[in-house]
């Protein structure tokens, strides 16, 4: 058998920091998470990535079912007509909207719209739904996948012609628990994403300009990429009435008149896994937080042929016992393939942890075991396996955390005018904070000026008073808004 | 507060065997199973039917994990070029394809299809992936929906537009591996429709006329419904090299040289909840098997007043103990609801265990278990409450599936000639054996007689000898053939 030579065939060649881009796509497609698909703009997610989606869905799913909600599947088709309901709505994903318009030879009567988000089909349903205020809140979310014909261009994970996601869709009483549960989503989505992901953000308002097509508000939470170009990571939005106006969802009060209810929606896409390797790779490939990773651990037998057995049956027993423990873990006992190859390979995979077993570990009781996230190698004890396992994916699930905090960091700027913030997103990147008059006309002003949009205005807006005037047009501030050049 | 009085509002209103169709939506519809959607053909899962599909596909995925298959994630959009490339396939599909003409307000240059399948999106991607021996097998499985015109009358579940499935696709490097791998799939699908479902399948073979369009043999689950007429559960194809050919699948052998691939496809739907409550609901509603009941256990707590506070205590003791045992159970304490209406409301849905506690039993330290299969009464105590609770659920499912079987046994049938089969269909309906000459011309000329479709050719064929006609034309049967009317 023709054993690989370690060649590094499959690393990635070119630099993080000198070609982000290119390096992005590299580590996606290298790492096998996804591939392109045959129609521009989609992609085809490969066992690795659907796994990684998998955790991560799963995490999200325990946390929605334990507060509450209640998982259902709607029709991928929306007629026209429905879709048409509510104005605002309807006219901002016009433009993105797919449409069947034939169904075999036959040409529909109606074009159907293929979800592009499912509020107008879920809400001309809940309108059957609900009846009296006994049958609120109805708290409701769904897994599927959403189209939007890409009018900017396309990002593997991170902007896509279609993408997998979930969506919520609650119906409530009254305005302060809609405005509730808005936030409380939101802060679910936080802890998905700063415990698990590790990825730090920035939560807070859109401006009327960035805010959903058809809400009263929209919650974000932004973070930043290796690059400096900020992303938005998950949204919530508060649809007051608007919706329930338009679909005539309407509850009997304990006063025994009709309401109009109140709404959110709220999602979170596939995207989270384009933005944790953006933020966390290296130049050897993926680091994936040991928290959403598929494979937290990978053992490598080191042997030569008469060595073999013994190392492979080793390699066999420290894989049942941390499995046992709870890991997700394999061992990587092929014959072709050389070690070097095989550690270049989980590298580029980047499996948190691996284990290095051979004749000299076996004869000491101990392992090797190096850390993915900065390649520090320790011996271990046999006995002391577990623990040391289990404190070091924590250690490195910290870190990646740190490190991505220091960058968050590092990219938080502030300006004073427009000169200063446009020289901050030409030089350096980032999110520059800012004062604001909240007139949307400096909005525009800014992104015409320097390609920067507003990307939230975050909630721990008390330093208001280091921003006593709009950035634009110097009149006094209302709030502080932070802007950046974005995905 | 107003008490709901017990007078069956949310009943079925007729009976299952004089009203079968009628029954059936009644069941799945007042049970909140399911809901119609604004688009014909088209419907929505509700909580409690999401939570059967999740229950079942959970079940399956975990087979499929453990016999090395991978999940991943397709593009819903198929370019009109690639459908057409395995000709058969194209053009047996073709009829049903919901085309995407349009995006926003721009023409597209190429049709897309609505995936209706993705056999061709699928193969189009291996074509990139495999390269050598080494890469294969290659087991992949998608969870996702599918969508096909209505051709036939659409009855939610059973046959809609869009449906809820797996779909799997295989790559090997040799025709007794993939033919395997069909096989072994069905017994996979088998067990999950046998044990968990509680429904007997006969399994076998459909005629060249009935497999999948492109496949060499497609391998299928028949059960009976309790109407007497026929459902495919599941099938799974072997597709022999038809599609590696066109979709250019080629594998570099041990050998050096390149070869063709062998393939398999296989889907199994949410149709299975559908024959479900065909196969054992009653006049007062579902009875989901335990296996895959969403709520296997309801607790009411039977109070007036001023003993509320110690019943509804002990009925949360008893459902932490459950609980903790691993059962999904619940506690229906409502206040605004009587007794009467919640059992009403159970039974309705299916709950295949109720457990009644008030007063007389808190002072007994016993519980009263209804069964929902037959409604059977008993008093336990609370101390074999676990116990006693396991071993009903058990004989719950036992004799759900004993009974599907008898239904089943009870509609096997066999016929000599022509007029006998068209007799036995008219009256009585269900699967009737017959010799075959394996003409194609004689299955049409018997679907024309009496409406039914050879509906597989069981894999058990030994009763040939019972069978030496074809049941058509008298000469010379070489299989034994089940014909019936169906779904």
């Amino acid at each position: 058998m023709t054993v690989l030579d370690n060649t590094k065939p499959i690393g990635i060649s070119v630099n993080k920091f000198e070609n982000f881009s290119e390096w992005y796509i590299q580590a996606i497609l290298k790492s096998e998470l996804v591939d392109y698909a045959p129609v521009k703009g989609f992609i085809v997610l490969r066992p690795y990535g659907y796994r990684i989606w998998g955790i991560i869905s799963k995490t999200l799913d325990e946390r929605l079912i334990q507060t509450g909600h209640e998982n259902g599947f709607l029709p991928l088709l929306i007629p026209e007509s429905i879709l048409a309901r509510e104005k605002k709505h309807f006219s901002g994903f016009t433009p993105e909207v797919y449409w069947v318009t034939e169904a075999g030879d036959e040409r529909l009567s109606e074009k159907l719209a293929v979800r592009p988000t499912s509020e107008a089909i879920a809400y001309s349903t809940f309108s059957n739904w609900v009846r009296s205020y006994r049958d609120l809140p109805l708290k409701m979310n769904f897994w599927n996948s959403a189209l939007r014909a890409d009018i900017k261009g396309t990002k593997p994970l991170i902007r896509n012609s279609e993408f997998l996601w979930q969506e919520g869709h609650t119906v409530h009483t009254n305005e302060e628990e809609a405005r509730n549960e808005s936030q409380d989503i939101l802060e679910i989505y936080r802890e998905i994403i700063e415990q698990h992901l590790a990825i730090p953000c920035i939560g807070g308002y859109k401006s009327e300009k960035e805010k959903f097509v058809g809400a009263n508000e929209t919650l974000t939470l932004e973070s930043i990429m290796s690059d400096g170009k900020a992303l938005q990571m998950a949204t919530s939005h508060n649809l007051g009435q608007n919706f329930s106006k338009s679909f005539n969802i309407k509850y009997l009060g304990k006063d025994d008149q009709e309401h109009f209810a109140w709404q959110t929606s709220w999602g979170l896409s596939w995207r989270l896994i384009g933005a944790l390797i953006m933020v966390h790779g290296d130049d050897r490939g993926l680091i994936i937080p040991p928290r959403v990773a598929p494979i937290q651990i990978v053992i490598v037998p080191i042997f030569k042929d008469k060595d073999a057995p013994r190392i492979k049956k080793a390699a066999c027993e420290i894989k049942t016992t941390l499995e046992n423990t709870g890991f997700r873990v394999i061992t990587d006992d092929r014959n072709e393939y050389t070690s070097g190859w095989k550690f270049n390979e989980w590298e580029l995979k980047g499996v948190p942890l691996r284990i290095n077993i051979g004749k000299r570990e076996i004869e000491s009781g101990s392992v090797e075991l190096v850390r993915r996230d900065n390649m520090d190698k320790t011996h271990v004890s046999c006995d002391d396996l577990r623990s040391q396992v289990t404190e070091l994916l924590e250690r490195i699930q910290e870190r990646l955390f740190d490190q991505a905090k220091a960058l968050l960091n590092k990219n938080i700027s502030s300006a004073a005018n427009l000169d200063e913030l446009k020289s901050i997103i030409d030089k350096k990147g980032g999110f520059v904070f800012c004062g604001w008059c909240q007139d949307q006309k400096c909005e525009l002003r800014i992104k015409e000026a320097c390609g920067a949009d507003l990307r939230v205005i975050p909630f721990d807006n008390q330093d208001l008073l280091k921003y006593p005037n709009c950035v634009c047009c110097k009149k006094k501030a209302f709030r502080v808004a932070a802007f950046a050049q974005a995905y």
